[in-house]
C-alpha cells in the first residue's frame, strides 16, 4: 500500500457514502439486481414455461452473496466480466442458471448499473447542496443589515450588506439545485434493449410480441426505480445524458469556485473567514497566520471538476453508430471522478458555511475609509439645493475626489475628501454638515437588505421548508 | 478591406439574420429600448414630476435614430460608450434628455440588452433545430423498415435499420431542444438594479419607497419582453447564466459533431452520403470524388463550439464579488461565437438532411457479407431442436466462424460460412436449408422498426406540431 | 457595416501588422510567392523544356497584382478557391499560364502560406515578449531593493521586494521567449509533397528522378524562407505542429494571466496600479476610481487564448489517414484568434508595463502592520540567548501573537503585538528593545535584492542585449 | 477493499514501476534524500559548528527506515504532514533531529521531490515511447513498398504504402520524443530558496555570505541529480513548468489517439489489425469478432490525458503572487494521473505496434476498385499524345468517370470505368491498352517507399542506435 499511487479524493476528501457507491460491491450486487428484474419481468409477463418463482427466490436470496475470488478467476479465464459474473452468480443460484442475463446484452447490467448508482449519487450530492443553502441562508439572514463596501473591479464601489452578497451565491447553488432536481426528473433508464438496441432477441424471447416486449422495457425500469427508460438507444444509452450529468456538477464546482474565490479575498481583507478549526495552526513559523486552506482546496478541486464536461462532449461526439468501446475507460474514471469531487467540495463547502467569522470592525474601517466618495452625490445634490450650479459643483468634488483619492495612495493617509470639500470655498456646505452627512452609511445599501429577506422568503425557504429531512444529514468533518 | 483580417463566420458560414443581432445596430437600439422602457416605468410608478409624456414620445420616436459618427466622437472623448449612447441619444431628444438613463448605470443597458439578444438568438436557434428535427423524423420514416448493419466498436454487428439508427440522433435532438425550452422558460431580464445591485439609486428617486422599486424592476423587465427579472443581482446579471446558455448551444454542437462523423463513416462505406450538390465538384483530379465536405466543416465548426464552455465556466468562477471586468473581452467575443457557430451548424445540418442519399445495394452487399454470421444462433437452435448437444454445437459453429472471418481478411474473398457449416457433418443442416434460414434478414432487426414509429409518434410528432409555424423557415443555402 | 457582427479582435484590440497577416491580401500573394518558388525551383532543377525565365519574370512582376473581383467570380463557378486563383494569375501571365501549379497539390500553396504566415507572425510576437521583458527588467532594476510583504495564501508571509516578485513575472517570460526561439529552430516547411504526401506527380514530371524530386521540395523550402521541409507529410504538414503553436502562444497568455491577476490584487491594495491614462476617468459617479481595466481586459483575453489549445489537440487527435477536412473551418478561426489575442495581450501588457505605478508609502503600510510578527523569531533568539527557556518563549510569543493577530481582525486596531509582548514579565525585553528590533526591515528580506540584480545580469540582459533592434517598436496605444 | 471506490489506472491499466513513483514509500524517502542533501551542503559550506559528520552517517542509514503509523498519528495532532515527517525522521536520528530541515520550509522537500519524481518519471516515459518508436520503424521498414489506398475527406485517393503510412506516426512520435529530451536538459530543482524565495533563513544562516547562500542552492540541487535550480522562484517552483511537463505527455495522448482511430478505422476496413490475443473472445454471441479494443482503450485514455493540460494552465494563471494553495490538492491528482495515462497508453501502444496483422489480399482489393480512376490521368494523357483535345478529353472522361462511381453506390457492382471508356469512341485507346495501364500500380505510389527508407535512415535510427539500451526494457502485458 505505501509502494502503490493512491487516489487522494478516497483517502483524503471524500465521505464513505459517495465511495462506496462507485466501488465494486455496489456494481456487482446491482448487476445482481438488474438481472432478477429481468428475471421477475420475463415471468411476469408470461415466460413461465421458462422462469419459475423458486428461480426468482434463490435469485433474490443471493444478490449481495458474491465470491469475488470466483468471479475474477472466470474472467481472467473468458477475458469477459458480465459473463464472469453471471457464472458466479449462477454457481450460487443452480436452479436459476440457465436464465440469468436471459436475452440480454451486457450493457443491460452496465448501463442500467450506471444509472442507479448515478441516481444514488445524484441524490447524496442534493442532500449536501441543501445543507450549504440552509446555512447560507442563515447567514444570509443574520447578516442581511450589516453593511459592507461592494466591490466593482475589486475596487471599492458602493456598500451593500453582507446578507445580500452572499445571497447572490445562495441565487446561484438555487440554480444548481434546480439542475438536479431538473436531471432526475428526466431521468429514465436504459432498460432491456439488445446489442444495438433493436430489442430483437427480445421479441424472439416473445415470439413477435412486440408489445410484451415494450412492457417488459418498462417493467424493468420500474422494477429498478426509474419511471420508464430511454425510448431508444443504441448499444448503451445516450452518452449525451453524461454531458448533462458531469455538467450539473460541474456547476456546483463553479458556484463553489467564486465563492471560495471571494472568500479568500475577505479573508485578506480582514472581512470574513473560514470558521477556526480549534487545533488548526498557520504555517509552524507563524502561527497568528489563518491561512484560507479549505477554500483554496475547494478552488483547486473545483477547478478540476470543472476540466471534466469537456471530457464528456468529446467522449459523446466521437461516439461512432451504436457504440464504440472508447467511452470505456474513461467513464470509468470520468464519472466516479466527477462525483467524488463534488462530494469532496460539499463537504468543504458545508464546514466552511457552518460557522463563517465576520469582523464587524474591519467592515466599518474599510467603509469609513470610502465614505467620503459614497457621500459626494449627496452633497452635489444638497449644493445644487443651495442654489449653486450643477456643473461647476461637479467638477469641484471631481477634482477634490480625485486628490483625495490619490494621496491616499500616495501619503498612506486617511481620506481627507471631506475636508478638503469644507475648506473649498465653492462648496456652501461646512465642516459638520459634511461630517453629518456620512451619519448613518445604512442609507447607501438601497434595498439591500430588504431584497435579502425578500429572496429568502420567496426562493429559498420553500425548497428547504421542502425539504427539512436533508438538512443535518452530511458529515462535513475534515480527514486532513 | 484586403488588407485585414475577416471573420469566417460572418464571411463565409453564417445567415444575416444571426450576424445582425450582434451587430451595432441591434445592440445601440436596443440600449434606447431599455431607456425607454425604464422612462415608461418611472413614469407610470409616479415620477411625473421628472417625466412626462412628451419625453417618451420623443424618445420613442428616436429609436433608431442614431448618429454613429457623433456617439463614436463623444466615446473618444470620454472614453465610456454608453455615456457617449446618452449623449448622443440626448442630442435627439433634447425634452427627454435630462432623464435618459436615471438612476441607472451602464450595466442596466448592456446587461438587459445581453439577455434580449440571446433571447432572439436562441429563438433563431430554436428555429433551425426544428427545422432539422423536421427533416431527420421524415428521413426516419421513410427508411424505417430498412435493414442496415448495426456496428460497435465500427464493426459489424446486429442489424438495425436506417430509420432507427437516425432516431439516436433524434433523441439527442430533443434533448438540445428540450434545454432549449427549458432555458427560455426560466429566462428572466437583468431588470433595475444599480451599480451594486442594491437598487440604492432607485430607491432615492422613489424616496424610500421599496414596493415601488421592485415594480419598477418588474416593470422594466415586462416592458423588454421578459417574465421578470433576477431576483438578486450584483452589478451584472450571474454569469452563470451564460454557463448554461452556452451548455446548450454546446450540446447542440455535439448532437451535430456525433451526427457528422457517422455520415462521414458512411459516406466511406457506400452507404449513405450528403446530398448531391449540382456544380460541386470533388478535387479538380478526381472530379468523381464525392466528398463529404458538409459533414466535415461540421465537425470542425462543433469541435470550436463544444470548446467554448471551459471560457464560461472559468469566467463565471473567477468573478470577484459584485463584478469583475475580465468577463467583458471574452464575453464580446466568446457569446457572438457561440451563436454563430450554432446557425453555422444548423445551417449545414438543415442543409444536409434536407436530402440524404441512401444506397440501398450497397447496404444489401455489406449486410450479404455478414449474414452468415448473423444466422448462426438460428441455426444452432435448430441443430438442437434436431437433436444435437448444444455445446457442440456453439463449438462447431465457433470453429467455422472464426476460421470463415480471417479468410474474409485473408483471402479477400466472400463469405464461406454456410458452405463450411454444410460441409461438416457434424451440422445436421445441409446447404440449402442453411441458405433458406438467410432469407428474410428483416428479421434479425427486431423492434428497430417498430420503436422507431412508436418514437416518432409519441416524441417528435407533438413537438412538430406544436411548432409547424417554425418549420421550412430558416435558409440552408450555403455560399461556400 | 453597423447591421453585421464586427470581430472586437480587429475592431478594438490589435495592430494593423498583426491584422494585415491574415488578410486576403496576405495570403493570396503568398500564394503566389509559393507558386514563383514553385517554377523557378522545377526551372533550375531542370525542367527547362516546360519552364522559361521568361515566364518567371512575369509571375514575379504580378504578385501583388491580383483582381479579387475575378478570382471569386470564377470561385463561385467552380467552387474551388485555389484553383480560382490560378486562373486569375494565369490571366495575369499568359505566358506561365499553363505551368503555373504545375504538378501540385492545392496544399501546396496553402499549408506553406500558412507557415509562412505564422513564421512572421511569430516574429511579431517575438518581439513584442521581448518589449515586455525590456520593461519589465527595467521595472525589477528600478525596484530591486524596495520591501514588500510577500504572500503566501494570499496572507502576508516574509517580505520580499519590488523587484524580485517581478522576477517571477520575468522568469516565466523568459520561458515563453525560449520556447518561441527553439520552435521558431525547428520549424519547416510543408515543401512539394504532393496529394497524400507521395510526391508522385513531381517523380512523374522529373521522370522517376528521385534524387532530383528530394532537391525540389528542399529548394523550394529555402526559397520561402525556410530552413527546410518536414521530412514526411500526408496531404498536409502534421497538425500537432499546430499544437506547439498554440500552446507557445498560450503560455505567453498564461504568464500574462498571472501578472494581470497580481496586478489587481496589488491594485486592491493600494500598492501597485497599471500606468495612468490622463484622460481616463473611473466610473462617470465615481471619477477617483482608478479601475484596473487593463489589467482585467488582459485577464479575459488570456483566459480565451488559454482555452484554444484543447481545439487543435482534438483536431490533430481526429485527423483521419492523411488528411481530413475536419480541420479547415476550426484552423481558419482559432489560428488567426490565436495570434491576434497574443497580439492584443502584449499590446496590453507593453502598456501596463511602460510605466506601472508603486506607492511606496502603502507598501511601508502594510508592512508595518506585520512586522511585529516577522520580529519574533529574531526576539525568540534573543531571548534564548538572554537565558530563557525555548519551549517556553515559543509558547509566549505565539500566544500573544496569535491574540494580537485576532485583535486586528475583531477590533480594527494596530498590532500590539510588541506592547503585549512588553507587558509579560516572561519576556526579557523591553519595549524599547524590541522596537528597535524592527527598525531596518530590510533584513528581511535576505536575498531578494542580490538574486533581482543577479538574474537580471544572467538572464535577462544577455537577451535583451542580442536583440536590441527590437526593443521600442511595438505600438501600444490602446483604441478603447 | 470492495467497498470503496478502487482507481482504475492503478488497478487496471499501468506498470509497477510508474505507480512506485507516485506512493507514499517513493515521497517519503524522498523528502529524506532532500534533508540529507541539505544538511550534506550545509556541512559542506562550513556550518560545521552546528552539523556533523554523525549526524550525516545518521540520516544516510535511515534514509528508508519509515514508522508510517507514528508520522500518520503526529500528523493527526498537528495537521502538517512535512513537520510530522521531520519528527517521525528525528525519532530515529536522535543526533541529527535538531538540524533536520533546518532553515527550510515545507516546500523545500516538496518541490524538489515533485520534481525528482517527475524527472523518474519522464524517464519511463522516455522509454516507453522508444519501445514503440522501434517497433513502428520495424513496421515501416517492413512495409515501406506495400501499396495502399491513401485517404482524404476519408474517400480514396491516391496510393501510398503502409510503411509511408506509419512514418507518419513516427515523425510525430519524434516530435514527442525531441519534446522530451528539450525539457530534462531545461528541468531544474526548486532547490533551497526559503518561505517565499528570498532565501532569508539561509541568509542568516549563512551570516550575511550571499555567495554561500547561492552554492547552497547549487549544491543541493547537484547533490539531488539536477544541473542546476532555478534562478528564482516564489515559495514554489513556478507552476509554468508544470503546464510544459503535461503538454508533453498530452503530445504522446494526442499521436497515440490519431494513431489509435486510424488503426479502428482500418479494422473496418479489414485492412490493418492490433495482435491477435490468443485467447481474445469477441463478444459470446459474435466469436469471430476481432474488436479493436485496445485502440480504443487507447483512444478514451488520450482523451482524458488531452483534457489535462487545462487544469495546469488554470492553476498556474490563477497563483497569486509568491504562492496560494489552490495548487495543491489538483496537482496531487493531476500529476500521477498524467504520468500514469501516459504509462497507460504506451504499454497500449507498445503491446498493438509490436505485432500488427496486415492484410494484403484486402489492401489489392481496394486498390482494386479505384485503380481505373487513378489511371485516368495516364490515360489523359496518352490520348493527348495521340492526337486528341486535352479540353475534350477531359470532359470525356470526367463523364465517366463521375458515373461510374455514382453506378458503384447505386448498383454495388464493381467499377467499370475501364469498360466504358473502352467503349466510348472519342477514347483512342481500347479496352487491353486501358487495362494494361494499370498493370503496375506500385507506380502511383511516387515516393512513398524511398521517402520511408531515407525518414528511417536520417531521422529514426539514430535516436534508436543512441539509445539501444531502452529498447524492450517495458513490460507490455496488458491485465485486462
Amino acid at each position: 500500500m505505501h509502494t502503490v499511487y493512491q487516489e487522494p479524493l478516497v483517502g483524503r476528501y471524500t465521505n464513505p457514502e459517495m465511495q462506496y457507491l462507485f466501488s465494486d460491491e455496489m456494481k456487482f450486487t446491482t448487476w445482481r439486481r438488474c438481472w432478477l428484474a429481468l428475471a421477475e419481468a420475463q415471468y411476469e409477463l408470461g415466460l413461465t414455461g421458462l422462469i419459475n418463482r423458486d428461480m426468482l427466490d434463490e435469485m433474490k436470496a443471493n444478490l449481495t452473496n458474491i465470491d469475488y475470488g470466483l468471479a475474477r478467476e472466470k474472467e481472467k479465464e473468458i477475458r469477459h466480466d458480465v459473463m464472469a459474473h453471471v457464472f458466479e452468480f449462477g454457481t450460487k443460484c443452480p436452479k436459476a442458471e440457465a436464465i440469468i442475463h436471459l436475452g440480454a446484452t451486457s450493457q443491460f447490467v452496465v448501463c442500467n448499473t450506471d444509472l442507479i448508482i448515478q441516481r444514488h449519487a445524484l441524490h447524496l450530492i442534493r442532500a449536501g447542496l441543501l445543507n450549504v443553502i440552509d446555512q447560507l441562508a442563515a447567514f444570509c439572514e443574520r447578516y442581511k443589515d450589516l453593511p459592507t463596501l461592494g466591490y466593482t473591479h475589486y475596487q471599492p464601489a458602493q456598500p451593500t450588506t453582507v446578507g445580500k452578497r452572499n445571497t447572490l451565491y445562495l441565487l446561484d447553488l438555487l440554480t444548481d439545485f434546480n439542475s438536479i432536481e431538473a436531471f432526475l426528473e428526466r431521468f429514465r433508464a436504459r432498460g432491456a434493449k439488445g446489442t444495438v438496441g433493436t430489442q430483437a432477441t427480445f421479441l424472439e424471447l416473445f415470439q413477435g410480441d412486440h408489445e410484451k416486449v415494450r412492457r417488459l422495457d418498462q417493467l424493468v425500469a420500474e422494477k429498478l426505480g426509474f419511471v420508464g427508460s430511454y425510448p431508444v438507444t443504441g448499444q448503451t444509452y445516450s452518452r449525451k445524458h453524461d454531458i448533462k450529468l458531469v455538467e450539473i456538477l460541474a456547476g456546483i464546482a463553479a458556484t463553489a469556485h467564486k465563492f471560495a474565490v471571494d472568500l479568500r479575498l475577505l479573508s485578506n481583507l480582514k472581512v470574513q473567514e473560514e470558521p477556526f478549526a480549534s487545533n488548526q495552526t498557520g504555517s509552524s513559523a507563524m502561527a497568528y497566520k489563518r491561512n484560507p486552506m479549505r477554500s483554496e482546496r475547494m478552488t483547486g478541486l473545483a477547478r478540476k471538476l470543472m476540466g471534466l464536461p469537456a471530457d464528456f462532449y468529446s467522449t459523446y461526439a466521437n461516439q461512432w453508430f451504436e457504440r464504440t468501446l472508447d467511452d470505456s475507460a474513461i467513464r470509468r474514471m470520468d464519472i466516479p471522478q466527477a462525483f467524488l469531487l463534488t462530494d469532496a467540495i460539499l463537504k468543504l463547502f458545508i464546514n466552511i458555511t457552518s460557522n463563517m467569522v465576520v469582523y464587524t470592525k474591519q467592515i466599518e474601517k474599510h467603509i469609513a475609509s470610502e465614505l467620503p466618495f459614497m457621500v459626494t452625490e449627496k452633497i452635489l445634490m444638497e449644493a445644487v439645493n443651495r442654489g449653486c450650479s450643477r456643473q461647476l459643483m461637479h467638477e469641484v468634488i471631481k477634482e477634490h475626489s480625485v486628490a483625495a483619492g490619490l494621496m491616499v495612495k500616495q501619503e498612506a493617509r486617511d481620506n481627507d475628501l471631506l475636508l478638503r470639500l469644507a475648506d473649498d470655498p465653492r462648496i456652501p456646505l461646512n465642516g459638520s454638515e459634511l461630517t453629518a452627512m456620512t451619519g448613518d452609511y445604512r442609507q447607501f445599501t438601497g434595498r439591500a437588505c430588504r431584497q435579502t429577506e425578500e429572496f429568502l422568503e420567496e426562493y429559498v425557504h420553500p425548497i428547504l421548508e421542502k425539504n427539512k429531512e436533508s438538512i443535518g444529514t452530511v458529515d462535513a468533518s475534515l480527514r486532513v
